[in-house]
């Protein structure tokens, strides 16, 4: 890797610890959207952005925004973020790196006398990782005018609803067309991989080809919760068994389709869940959820087809009933900005790092801010591949690789985006 | 079936409604071991054994006994029983029937006229159902000598030992020597059969062959908790592929060794929890625990040598650890005593009733009691098998009948039994 980067690694490395470090002490690291924490973090950032020279602002839907003008601020904006929202008990990393990443590009920016044309904005988006009130990428819906009613209706388990919360920590719900964006010409964020293809192939970066698309599906089988030791094998309605094959049957179809080829696809049965669930009782009811992502709607239908056909006749076989079968939550994939992606390329070529093209496997904000501008998204790479948990680790030299990245490509596209108002 | 049965039908029902009444009026039908309600069902039943002329009882091990003497009571005991708790949100029958079928009998040989040279014993054995302390049968495990200080040291959720529990419902875990007994010559026991075999084939009543050894194992598969979006298919360790492949393991050899015949043989799967728990997470931990029940010890064994090989292989398949193959219990079956099982038969000849014999699948206090004397079981049959559940029933003259094949067996045996003393 080289060393010799574009901006201070150490800066950004001490912002990711001091913002990781605003965490709940019992439950390392959990800084839940909406709380006091939360708005705790927030302030700190907003500091930080202070000091370093941008004006900060509250948008209606709740993101928190450093904003540096341009020479030029008839030639809109070029956007750098992520979030600052953890799950609980999870990492360091995740958001919080594309966010100190934004900031330290201005920094560097000022520390080489370097204006833009180009306005700057930094972005914390709100509430990117699944919140109390149900909904996740919470500010990027908002700025991409993709936060409707029903989902501000959405209520935590204490009844407040996602209303409230929202003009609670400063947003507000009755203005959010206030907050939906025309003027934004590109939007770049850097994230931790949370997967292991970076570090196994030993490579600095990843420039994100497209986000997935998710399709989440609920099975239910329903049997007979028969006692265990007098009902004989062959008179039984074993719930589980219907469920087991079904588990059997998405992971040979899942592997079947990303060995295919060239799009990327996996599926996982993550949630099985027996009913009763006692060593003495034959399960009566068994559900799962299957959890599908690809790059290619099509191998999304295809794999839906055949699981459907494939849990009919495993139910058919273990006599029971396959009681329910359908679509919980269905996300289209995004495809990143060709252009922003190449000036992401040259960005690592000019730096001598290594790099390739993935997709990502995640949902982040940047498949909503595809909405309404050019967006791409840098991986770096974090340790085992681990995430959403205490040990999620990115070394300092990765981030900041990253992080100079985006830093040549946003001066980069500040030359070579299209002009015309 | 004859209706000209030796005993009321009538009075033999009134007892196990008004039993069966006696329920968490919330969770019909609940009786819990060592609760308030049990000993409300107990003093309840010590009326009902007072009035109809026994000498009643509570033994160290809390088994409540009611007695009447013999003529000759150095010939011992002939005793009668089963349970009056239950399941959480169990049956009206299951093990009440037994206990009340005891009572109806001693009043039918009270109206007949009828003194046996043998003592008779009615016993409501403690806990035959898991009770909260994690063990079954306290009861007659503590009369045969099988209920050991480790056992006396469990504890239910709140803290409470077995040892005080057993102390705070009248028994004496100090004094559990006096509770085991050597003076009983035969054990009879009613219960439902929990099945669908006498239903199926129109029969009044079973005379249980033998009672299956029940083997528990659990397995335990490690793998790693990755996130299901980002994780590629081939870098994949699902804890839940191994145990999905075992359930199937499972139930392939299940089938095939209980098709094999003659032996009786069941296998389950009944408990299996995926950690964690998330649809967007591929699981990295997954437990479950097999329930194998048979007649013949040797298809047990054929049947752990098999699934620790095919564990072991669906394991190293899935690239996950298998980092527990343990047996949690593992009792033997226990042969029905030949004599008492004849003695059944006849009566049930002699009552012009269809009979079969037949494997008991579920475990009973009879196979406590036939380490300590000959013991033996009558299954009448139950609406489509149902048990430990609130629809569970067994028809007026369906427990009518079974209690007069022990009736006849009882009066049968008083003069059979061996009298060398």
């Amino acid at each position: 890797m080289k060393t010799n980067l574009p901006l201070d690694a150490d800066r950004l490395w001490t912002d990711v610890m001091a913002l990781a470090d605003i965490t709940d002490p019992a439950k390392p690291y959990t800084r839940r959207s909406f709380t006091a924490l939360f708005l705790e973090g927030r302030a700190w950032l907003a500091q930080r952005f202070a000091e370093a020279g941008l004006a900060t602002r509250l948008d209606a839907a709740g993101n928190l925004i450093g904003r540096i003008e341009g020479n030029d601020p008839a030639l809109g904006v070029i956007a750098i973020g992520s979030h600052s929202d953890t799950v609980p008990s999870g990492g360091r990393f995740d958001g919080i790196a594309g966010v100190a990443t934004g900031l330290e590009i201005v920094r560097a920016l000022r520390d080489s006398g370097t204006r833009l044309d180009h306005t700057i904005e930094i972005v914390d988006f709100l509430a990117e990782e699944p919140s109390e009130y149900g909904l996740s990428c919470v500010g990027s819906r908002g700025m991409t005018g993709s936060l409707d009613e029903t989902m501000l209706a959405l209520t935590e388990p204490s009844g407040e609803t996602l209303r409230d919360a929202l003009r609670r920590v400063g947003g507000d719900p009755d203005r959010l067309d206030r907050a939906r964006r025309d003027d934004i010409r590109a939007f770049l964020e850097l994230h931790i991989e949370q997967g292991i293809v970076l570090e196994s192939r030993f490579l600095d970066v990843g420039v994100v080809t497209s986000i997935v698309g998710i399709r989440r599906l609920e099975i239910v089988f329903q049997g007979e919760a028969d006692h265990a030791g007098t009902t004989p094998m062959n008179l039984r309605h074993d719930a589980l068994v219907a469920a087991a094959d079904t588990v059997i049957a998405v992971r040979r179809l899942a592997e079947q389709l990303a060995a295919e080829g060239p799009d990327y696809f996996v599926a996982t049965v993550g949630i099985l869940a027996v009913d009763p669930s006692a060593s003495n009782i034959v399960p009566g009811r068994c559900r799962l959820v299957i959890d599908a992502r690809t790059t290619n709607p099509a191998l999304t239908a295809r794999f839906v087809d055949a699981i459907d056909r494939d849990s009919a006749a495993h139910a058919a076989a273990a006599r029971v009933a396959r009681a329910s079968f359908k679509t919980l939550s269905d996300g289209p994939p995004v495809a990143c900005d060709p252009k922003l992606r190449e000036a992401l390329q040259q960005g690592a070529r000019d730096l001598g790092l290594g790099q390739m093209d993935l997709p990502s496997g995640a949902g982040h904000d940047a498949a909503f801010m595809s909405r309404i501008c050019p967006s791409a998204m840098v991986f770096v790479p974090c340790l085992k591949g681990k995430s959403h948990a205490p040990e999620e680790w990115a070394d300092r030299d990765a981030i900041a690789a990253g992080a100079a990245v985006i830093y040549q490509a946003v001066k980069e596209l500040d030359r070579s985006l299209p002009r015309s108002r």
